[in-house]
């Protein structure tokens, strides 16, 4: 369960402590994507050991669809099939089958959809989404929502907000009825929505709050509207969420989002921008961002940071990682997930030392700018 | 340089010491290929403490065009530009700019060619891949060979050697006129060819002997000519290599070649079947080698074979590592990259105790059919 072990003397970013059986989750925290289950181009061991990922995601969309859930409750949940003993939030599949399927079918019962893998077709409910993660056995269970486009109608955003809503009382009374299948406790969080319109927001926010669930996150924000509006959005939010329980914000983002969604009350992040930026390219320093295909890295014999504790800084110069991305090695892949992966974990911490020192506020802003630069 | 300790009490196989100033070899040994510098799918970390590799390839042809000559010179030679601090041997980049170049003019100074990737001219001859070697640091360079395809004909392969004999005295010339430049010894090694011909063949191993280089590959073998026929040539000329030098067999091959060639004397293997094999889905046992994606893996919840000391057998259950191939994530192909390496020195690592132990003559045939099943 979370404490609150403090809140900056100015501004709204909180230290906590979030314990799970699988281990204590110190916020605030970044959880990497391991969409199905594999955080992409990382080994488990890599994460704990020099990523120090205290918990991570995974899609209940994808595994739900491979390996199936048949595969995941024989393994006896994916803790075991994917052999990683801390925590791990699996999301609803609500995000995902509005993004990724070809929905058939949306009404109150839950969503009808075609699987973007082979086109067979399945329904995801509030109460199955819930059954489908007590398989999984996922520390942190997070409930069905619908998740509006933007921009989207006020019309189309309370329509879609209310049915949230209801499919929330529903997810939760599912959840209270049912039981852990692996020993091992569950927690539940709801799903703030309403958009970008304030009144909504609220509404979302003030239900979500007396639905009494373990945690609550932010989600429909990161969709395309524009960063500042997602800010205030996320500050509305936390002005009326309970102090006494962590806020997970869905979907983000840059380092400099992650350090003023902090300032704002934010506990928990998730994003697949670290991995998939790796993938192609793009490595996050305390400095900035850079491009490692950029010409000027190849005759660069030196570590990108030698002071970063990344097996890309530590280890090797970034002549051979920019040589490994011309060449399309697999091993340059590896070596930027791992950088940018350590860089978020790493920044977490700061974060979370400098909440406990006091020097958060006097910090943020300009380390927001900072690690915006293109170097 | 290279010690002989022990000749087995039947047969030909050898047990050796090949010792370098990057470290020493023990022999029989198998070298992970590293094509521009990266063994595919591996970190340098891994290839020492977890496959125990002695010592890697890199080919010539490859890095002389990426990274090119002038960065690895930059970089202080190959070791430096991809921090490895064990042994490499490169090879002269005949074989590619056969294989993979547009070839323009082979005459008697050298081969004009097509760079693959640009289309840009370029000569290798016999001084220069040397001096190129040089530039690399590499602990073990190769002479330019031309390596006829199979089948050809007695007149094609005959020129094609004596031109390979003839460059062979250049390229010997040239090394031994030439020095270090980082501070650690190198070797050079003359390559025999002469294609499936006896004759030929014999020519060409009493040429090498011969010239008397440092070690003496075997060539112009498992370019498609009958198992049998590799391991009847390979036998012919391990009889009359001299026996005080290390015989390299090149581009070979499964763990049933391995473990046969080195019962008739061989010293050092490399070949890309464990690394590419992985990617595609083949992994090597003691019990014979498995496709990862036969759906018989799916509902496998152990290891693949919970003895063998990989981190794919240690760590993770088939189930997993089936799921991980189907969803094409990198993750399947570092496991599977790293277990194969791991096998292959586990292999070579039990040819060499059994030689010490008297027990290799008795083992081998039957373990060559037990590695060949398909499980």
């Amino acid at each position: 369960m979370f404490t609150l072990l403090k809140t900056a003397e100015r501004g709204k970013a909180r230290l906590g402590r979030l314990e799970t059986d699988h281990g204590t989750i110190q916020t605030p925290i970044f959880m990497p994507v391991g969409t199905v289950g594999s955080v992409k181009a990382v080994k488990q061991e890599e994460l704990k050991d020099r990523i120090k990922a205290q918990i991570i995601l995974g899609n209940t969309y994808h595994l739900y669809l491979r390996p199936g859930l048949d595969i995941l409750s024989d393994a006896g949940g994916l803790h075991s099939f994917i052999n990683w003993d801390r925590p791990i939030l699996t999301d609803s599949g609500g995000y995902q089958i509005f993004s990724l399927s070809d929905i058939r079918d949306l009404e109150e019962k839950g969503a009808r959809f075609k699987s973007h893998l082979d086109g067979s077709e399945h329904w995801f409910t509030p109460e199955n989404v819930v059954e489908t993660q007590r398989i999984f056995g996922s520390d942190i269970v997070m409930m069905l929502d619908e998740c509006p486009p933007h921009p989207a109608s006020y019309d189309y955003v309370k329509e879609s907000m209310e049915l949230t809503h209801r499919w929330a009382k529903r997810g939760r009374e599912a959840f209270l009825n049912s039981e852990p299948r692996y020993g091992h406790r569950q927690f539940q969080f709801g799903i703030v929505q309403g958009g970008t319109f304030d009144e909504l927001r609220n509404e979302s926010a003030r239900f979500m709050s007396e639905l009494d669930t373990e945690g609550i996150a932010i989600g429909g924000l990161s969709v395309g509207e524009p960063t500042e509006l997602m800010y205030e959005m996320t500050n509305l939010n936390t002005d009326l969420l309970p102090a006494e329980k962590p806020r997970y914000l869905m979907g983000v983002g840059t380092p400099a989002n992650l350090l003023q969604s902090v300032a704002r009350g934010v506990a928990m992040f998730d994003c697949v921008m670290p991995t998939r930026n790796a993938r192609n390219g793009m490595l996050f320093t305390r400095n900035g961002t850079i491009n490692i295909r950029n010409a000027k890295w190849k005759h660069h014999h030196q570590p990108l940071d030698e002071a970063f504790p990344s097996e890309l800084c530590q280890v090797y110069n970034m002549s051979y990682i920019h040589h490994l991305f011309k060449c399309n090695e697999i091993l340059g892949l590896e070596l930027a997930s791992l950088h940018n992966l350590t860089f978020y974990l790493w920044l977490m911490e700061v974060v979370r030392e400098r909440i406990q020192n006091n020097t958060f506020d006097g910090w943020y802003e300009e380390m927001s700018k900072q690690v915006d630069v293109r170097i």
